[in-house]
């Protein structure tokens, strides 16, 4: 594990204040083959995707506000056990693209992770995964009784806007799936940075 | 992308009938720190993994004999399209593992890949992912249905067995997704190397 100085230098990041005699070398530090003006752009470039794709996951899979009221006469969206599910899993991945959207921030501006290096990559890796995972799950078991609800008349017949909006809901959740998935590939690929040369860093 | 040769070679193989100059080289080869024995094994105990996982992707995902002949009454396991999704993802799957296994079988053999290598490592990635995926999304889909089918007095308590057999094949699909998954780190363990390292090998 690096310490925060030796990160942020190699993040091609202003370093913060640092005693006199290292600030001497900063030029040395410019000269390590991971300063070129190229590295540190294909660092901050693969910075600001992940922070891209932490958005847009976010962005989808906001529960819409009115996923919240969607009831039609005596029966509401929470008495269905796929569309609870939609709603639980939408708000997980939410709430952890929130917080890795800090993540992301704090990474591009300042060139640390919040963590320890080795466990937040090992911990963005994992969470990836299984809710990207938990995410396709809970659309698909959403779609699937969105389509046995269309073919039972009773239910959407008489309340063809209760149909849209969880038909609405679903496709978001997958579009966020989508993003989150491409998160996932980056931050697989920063553990096995990891793995291979021992720090985050591809170059 | 390296001759099949040298593949060989790293991949601590017996290298195929060579040349008599090359053959007085094998000693130097075995010099070279890639072919270390704990390198060798550790490669070698990689291989075996994927194709262990391989093996059990197959065996979970092989639709049972019975699902094919399951139906009740009037209706079929084919009349519901939750249903038809988990059999076409499971038999896609299967393929693709049986696949996969002779891929695996041929490197273990003879360190080579079927296809030249990126082109390889890349196919396997992808499509570990995407069936990956496409499987988990199949049995969400049909857990979906079949707690549907459950609420239904009218399909399962006529017919309990149907939907025993329903829950079968959808919890070994399960079993096959998790194993697919494993292999989908594996192989993108292995993209990783190809992209930082130029090879697919990580030692």
């Amino acid at each position: 594990m690096r310490s925060p100085q030796f990160q942020a230098a190699r993040n091609g990041e202003t370093p913060s204040p640092s005693p006199p005699q290292q600030r001497h070398n900063h030029h040395h530090y410019n000269q390590t083959p991971f300063h070129s003006t190229l590295a540190v752009q294909k660092l901050r470039r693969f910075n600001w995707l992940i922070f891209i794709f932490r958005l847009a996951a976010f962005f989808f899979s906001c529960p819409p506000p009115f996923m919240l009221t969607n009831s039609h006469g005596s029966s509401h969206w929470y008495d269905f056990d796929a569309f609870r599910f939609v709603f639980a899993a939408n708000a997980i991945v939410a709430l952890y693209s929130l917080f890795e959207m800090v993540v992301s921030v704090w990474e591009i501006s300042w060139g640390l992770t919040i963590f320890p290096e080795a466990l937040q990559v090992w911990f963005d890796f994992s969470h990836d995964q299984v809710f990207a995972y938990l995410l396709m799950s809970a659309q698909s078991a959403g779609t699937a009784l969105a389509r046995v609800l269309k073919e039972d008349q009773a239910t959407c017949n008489t309340s063809s806007w209760f149909c849209m909006q969880a038909d609405i809901s679903i496709a978001l959740g997958f579009a966020g799936f989508l993003f989150l998935g491409f998160s996932s590939l980056l931050s697989g690929f920063r553990v096995a940075c990891l793995i291979i040369n021992g720090s985050r860093f591809h170059l």
